[in-house]
């Protein structure tokens, strides 16, 4: 069961996060190939730079392609809409990629895991897993990182995956971590919380 | 025999790629050593990305330094060049540059399947090995990857590619999926076939 | 002895390393998640590239997070002191951070000839150690590098590095090629020194 609805959310991130990827590669005049690469990357990119630090050969879309695949079609399906309509500001989006990021944060601590890390580097892995990919989109589209200057983004993953860590319990400790970090995330967004930033010198000195 | 022909096209496509290479350094003012890293990374990067996610370890150019030698002889030698008559535009640039992205494309599927990769990875590999290194040149260059919103380039690799693992029959498969390749980047050089963009919106709605 | 030195100067490395990217991080205007990852990504990103591409498996932070941990707090400490008093230009901060070329050059190439690298490779994957950490930051802070067009940098990297793997005395050869990286790398501050460079084309036309 548990199985099951791993799948399922993933499958979910994977399509919100490509679609981010389409957009960004929207926003720089990019192709076809342009905006598939994009959402590809956006949503296999944290977990393969997470399997090439830990070392594990191949990386998982290679081993299993089901996401590979998702993302492929999820960037293919999306350029005509976002060709016509423009960049996507629904809410939906915002509130399916935070689910994405929460899943994909306690899938990375689990195989971190799995594989001996220590905690904080597991705890690290998680926020890799879910941040990697839109770092590497955003590198791709030759500009500055979104979650370097968003709203709470990358401190919720690594909260909600310390709480998974520590919760000695599975599978409950999947429920409550997921949750720690999709609603700290739904949070952030609905307050606009941020991190102390240099981009409010003037405010903070 | 075959193997002599692979060696004198990679020789070939590396000198192309480390001279786009050089071109990028030279469009952004950098000096010697940047300008010979560039040559180097476009060069090897494409092979390198796909021996790290398919976990070939060391990659290719530690257990091999023949091509990584002379992207660094051709870095150097087309410094002082660039540096004198400034951006080459001349056609047989693109053309060797083609030679390049038509054979990294068939070494690196003929790779993928060597270490047992599906079909479509195995494609996939084949276009990273070809378009990798430029999209790491125009990364480290601070632009937006040229190959995201050029005429038809990865498209043909991925095409050629697919046209060589269906192939049953080696060594002519080599030929034909170079070739094609070869051929569908010349015409899309020619013709100016591009793929949907984003880019032309206002044409294409 | 030697190790327990090695170890101090790391730290100092890293500290000096880390603050470049809270620096980078500050120039682009980010938040403390974007300073903190730019501060880790500066410190540890080289010996990363390296690991990652001579295939050991996993990374060395992961394997011994000792400098992570370093960088971590580094770039937490350094955080709040640069927002109020924005980029550090003092010269100290220039000889450390030379300091940490001229140690991770050695250390890199000591760890690559330590897993049978050929020579040009190792003394390649000491100045990968030594300037990776800058590049990757400066492509996260959407820039052209900076070692690209400075002051002689990886220059020095390169040729210290090339002195310590051909001196046959160990462990005398660390520190005859520590102090060739360093004393290259300050003599090219306080000169000015650069390489030929193509930012400068009307004077050497």
């Amino acid at each position: 069961m548990l199985e099951q609805v791993i799948l399922i959310f993933s499958a979910l991130a994977t399509v919100a996060f490509a679609v981010t990827g389409v957009m960004a590669a929207w926003a720089k005049s990019m192709d076809l190939f342009g905006a598939v690469i994009l959402a590809v990357v956006t949503s296999v990119g944290g977990g393969t730079i997470r399997d090439i630090l830990l070392g594990i050969d191949p990386v998982f879309w290679i081993s299993d392609p089901t996401l590979f695949y998702i993302a492929l079609v999820a960037g293919l399906a999306s350029f005509p809409i976002i060709r016509r309509i423009g960049e996507i500001r629904e809410r939906w989006l915002a509130y399916i990629d935070a689910c994405g990021l929460a899943l994909f944060t306690i899938v990375g601590v689990s195989i971190a895991e799995s594989v001996g890390a220590a905690a904080p580097i597991a705890i690290i892995m998680g926020m890799i897993t879910g941040c990697g990919g839109g770092i590497l989109r955003d590198v791709l589209a030759d500009r500055v990182p979104y979650v370097f200057s968003s709203e709470i983004y990358a401190t919720a993953s690594l909260a909600g995956g310390a709480v998974f860590y520590l919760m000695p319990l599975r599978p409950g400790s999947y429920v409550v971590g997921f949750l720690a970090v999709l609603i700290l995330r739904l949070l952030a967004i609905h307050k606009g919380w941020g991190l102390p930033s240099f981009g409010h010198r003037r405010d903070t000195r």
